[in-house]
């Protein structure tokens, strides 16, 4: 114990040393809050976790999620002191050509997922972990360092609960009670019985420890290890600042690197020169035979009788169900909308890639991006209105560059009575918003299904948008669809307008051309089903037939939807769009009354076009 | 006790019947929801719970929350047997020109406030406690009626520290343990300690109780209401579709309605008939002088040395801080990050009025929104990426028609160094979605201060974006800003073309204008402040007289932000719009590096000139 304990702490200093080194010369950064963890890190890293040092993605590593992610230049310390980044890179802290981030991001490859927005690693890790336990039966654990202040927020708690739940016992956490926030003490200081009985009420084994003391650290995580059917949530009692006593437990250090010169060399002088006679001997997990070409995506073709109404949520439902048939990579979450979303489908025929994740959206995104960067293709589902409740998490997957599908179902006012809290109305703009997302927003059953697959196949975030409405089947089986496509579905040399659409309101543009065809006038209708990217050429053509005169109508607010995406596609062009969309905050009421009521509807369309021709 | 039993039982008798009646006249709904809670809704309404039945807005009434706000139709049932709402107009519910909607919303005049998203109840509850223990000083008392299955939302947790951390004795939760979710059972059944046992670690006294029997369910009340320095959770085991024994516990009937004809006949007759001559005598609270004229905005003005640089999130501190002076209604809500945003401004000014609600945004947010149910008007503030982590409670906040403002700091690559995870790049469009939001994105510290009292002066959600890099002062003390106004900041008779911009974006614009008329180009310059709403008539006029061309830049995603917002202003018009955004997903680097590498500086902003005007 005594050669371990004096190789940790000697690693641990060197740990200090670079995080005070790094971020004194980026001018930023968090030092104070990696030498809170360093110990905590020593352990971690240069002796209970087994990884693969020429590596980073061999499925079988041990995972190590920095939940406090302003702590990232302690990680890179950590890989540094493995040997596995160069120690004179870490002086290239947060420079814009340095893969080493303020945060952690996989523009450095050892990092697992990005962090930052504090009291996410959980739920990733949680969706690491059921892939290693459940999925690809590895026993690698995950392993999540967290802060204390972070443990406010719910997204902690919503993965506690779903961790137990699921039994994780490859799950281990670690809390770094350094009692100190960004603005001030935390709620509860260093009351470690309080995080412990809390981490304990939620089902976990605890073990309360000082942060500092190999002596109490090494055992916990062999506790943790240890447990058979239940994570492990290690709460270390550590100061911010540890081991420079002008900055040990001080208020007001937070975020702030040491000024280079007096300040710097004095807390260099405390902790000592670096040891330079330290090899690590990091345990190396088996080696893998990776399943290659596990990338199918084509599955049994759609198959409904032509006559019979049927939702895209529908769709998505058996769309989703196949493409689990045909690529086992595969795998689906949902938020206890399963009935609802459809998912349920997927869930009866591969039930043992099928999570429920109960009414806790944060930590079904979270999960989601974790399985995601374990190799799965997740699929993650609920109403449209409650993915704004992980947007944060959502963001947070494109820093990652997760390869994640959200389906949203119960979009826009036409779920009708239950009224505006469940309509997705904004998860369009949420979704173009996100860096390289796909938006796809298909119309009928038939598109719905095709666009699944094309979703997996596609490398990167995708967004499904379903509706609950039954609406005919308008394409073909063997029709296909593409990412940036669109469907011109109507269309007249006499036409003297487009009108865009997708969704239900595809539908009503449909009534609205026979409408406008007794009274002779022609309308083009797109069905825009590729909402980003958008068909820009497509769209330019079809405008230039038509007047230059584009309508478009969606089942969304009027900001950032459909019709924003298709005056982006043409705003640099002399072609004139009115858009329509949901106007005022909706209401419960029928369905087609809503849509009439917003300003959606067939009837709607057909004046906009009488007077937009006018 | 029999007798209040007795009587107490019809009651909840009859809001088993007037739920059942409701939804099967509506043809959907949540009766077996409503059924599990008739009971403990029968206590509160008749016996606990002290209102003004004149009166939903008395400021001294008891507050009920119907965080599961599926119950709706009982919501609506305990109203009309109070005498409040006629109980034949029970049978509109869910119609389209009916207040009784699916889920509650201020359409009906006795919602508190809307729910429908689930574990959003208990922040709004905690609000509206801090409001009363601490501003108010009423001794009115908060219910917030929870499922069991929404306790697995994070939000719950946050809200359960907050209040425990907060001593709100005068919070009382009733968590209705019927143990079925929408799709299956929930994680905990019956296992009333478990729920117990967490919020006891939460720091909340706790009952467990059979949730139809009264003589469980009024002591448990009681002793919640003796409470002195605790908030206090009673866990009601209950079944889902009590007092129907088809109904009762149950699978698949959520958010099912009974079919009229035999289904409903049969369950009416199990009820009995509607108990008719149970009047109620309900306490009314104490009348109360409301402080009329609280509405003063009116601040000192603005006192910049004019050669120091200034970041609008300063701006925004001093701002606030003086409107905290000049009216009293306002308070302020930060999460961890007061001396970032500067909200500590308000916080040392005005302690009384400030609250921390620490790293917990969904909490931060709902808290706000039951304050500003009560009467006040709180700027709710952290930095702009993380309130995507509150969008749903955002989302709700305008269902609610709140008066609340939300201050996101921080926004853009412009923060620098600490990389994408801490950068709000799709703020604008978030808040562009929510319906009559005001969204307002100052360019300087004057602007910023005075677009904080506007904010205040307006009744409405507002949206103020700032930044954090020191900026020049643009205008004079004495210069006014407004909703929906703009300032040409630079403007000639040579102008080829007109650059739209905010924040710090104005700034670079103003350094290619200097470049540009070195080289012989002449460019007008829009500051659009108010990006929601925008100033048509003042784009449309720049771009008449500036070859109707536009170049919009922004620190923000393509998608949803201040381009689009011009591009919809101009969307019927033969304008170009060229936007500047921040493309691909940003990285850690100097704030000017990366305004550079994002394409968002002077010499992008000159690029594109010199390429449209050529």
């Amino acid at each position: 114990m005594e050669t371990v304990k004096n190789f940790l702490k000697q690693k641990a200093t060197n740990l200090r040393i670079h995080s005070i080194l790094s971020t004194s010369e980026a001018g930023s950064g968090h030092p104070t809050t990696c030498l809170s963890a360093a110990d905590i890190v020593s352990a971690l890293f240069f002796h209970a976790m087994r990884y693969d040092c020429s590596d980073p993605q061999n499925p079988n590593n041990d995972r190590f999620i920095l939940s406090k992610g302003h702590a990232a230049p302690l990680l890179y310390a950590a890989y540094a002191e493995a040997g596995i980044i160069p120690t004179d890179k870490l002086c290239t802290l947060r420079q814009i050509d340095s893969i080493l981030e303020g945060h952690p991001t996989p523009r450095f490859a050892w990092t697992e997922v990005a962090t930052g927005s504090l009291g996410q690693g959980l739920s990733l890790g949680l969706g690491m972990a059921l892939n290693g336990k459940y999925l690809d039966e590895s026993d690698y654990r995950v392993y999540v360092l967290l802060g204390d202040g972070e443990t406010a927020e719910g997204g902690v708690w919503e993965a506690a609960a779903l961790a137990s739940h699921y039994k994780l016992n490859n799950l281990i956490g670690i809390v770094d009670v350094n009692a100190l926030g960004q603005s001030q003490r935390t709620m509860y200081a260093f009351d470690i019985d309080t995080y412990c009985q809390r981490f304990e009420a939620f089902g976990w084994q605890t073990v309360g420890i000082d942060g500092h003391d190999f002596e109490e650290i090494l055992p916990a995580l062999a506790q943790a290890k240890a447990s058979t059917d239940k994570p492990t949530m290690i709460v270390a009692k550590t100061f911010k600042g540890k081991g420079v006593s002008f900055l040990e437990d001080a208020d007001n250090w937070h975020g702030k690197a040491l000024a280079k010169g007096e300040e710097l060399d004095k807390a260099l002088a405390e902790l000592g020169p670096l040891n330079l006679d330290v090899p690590v001997q990091i345990e190396s997990p088996p080696a893998v035979d990776t399943n290659a070409n596990l990338s199918k995506t084509e599955c049994e073709p759609p198959d409904y009788p032509p006559d019979e109404d049927v939702a895209t949520r529908g769709g998505y439902g058996v769309g989703l169900a196949k493409l689990g048939s045909a690529n086992p990579n595969v795998v689906a979450l949902d938020g206890d909308t399963k009935n609802s979303t459809y998912a349920e489908q997927f869930m009866e025929l591969h039930p043992n890639r099928y999570f429920e994740m109960f009414i806790a959206e944060q930590n079904l995104v979270g999960a989601g991006i974790g399985l995601a960067k374990r190799g799965k293709i997740p699929f993650v589902s609920t109403f449209a209105a409650f993915l704004s409740r992980a947007y944060d998490q959502i963001r947070m997957s494109a820093i990652s560059q997760a390869n994640i599908k959200y389906a949203g179902s119960h979009c826009g006012v036409s779920i009708g009575e239950d009224g505006p809290s469940q309509m997705g109305l904004e998860d369009i703009a949420m979704f173009r918003a996100i860096p390289e997302a796909v938006v796809l927003y298909p119309s009928d059953a038939v598109s719905a299904e095709r666009l699944v697959a094309e979703a997996a196949a596609h490398n990167g975030i995708v967004y499904l948008r379903t509706s609950r409405p039954q609406t005919p089947i308008l394409y073909d089986a063997d029709e296909r669809f593409y990412i940036s496509g669109c469907k011109v579905i109507r269309q007249d040399s006499a036409d003297k307008a487009t009108v865009v659409a997708a969704g239900v309101t595809l539908h009503e543009a449909l009534k609205a051309h026979e409408t406008l065809a007794a009274e002779g006038i022609a309308i083009r209708i797109i069905d825009l089903y590729s909402i980003k990217p958008v068909d820009t050429e497509a769209l330019m053509a079809a405008a230039a037939e038509t007047n230059n005169t584009l309508i478009t109508v969606e089942d969304h607010y009027p900001e950032g939807g459909l019709g924003d995406a298709v005056l982006e596609a043409v705003a640099t062009e002399d072609v004139h769009v009115h858009k329509l969309a949901v106007t005022g905050i909706p209401r419960s009421g029928k369905p087609e009354e809503l849509l009439e009521h917003h300003g959606i509807s067939a009837s709607a369309i057909v004046q906009k076009v009488r007077d937009v021709i006018a």
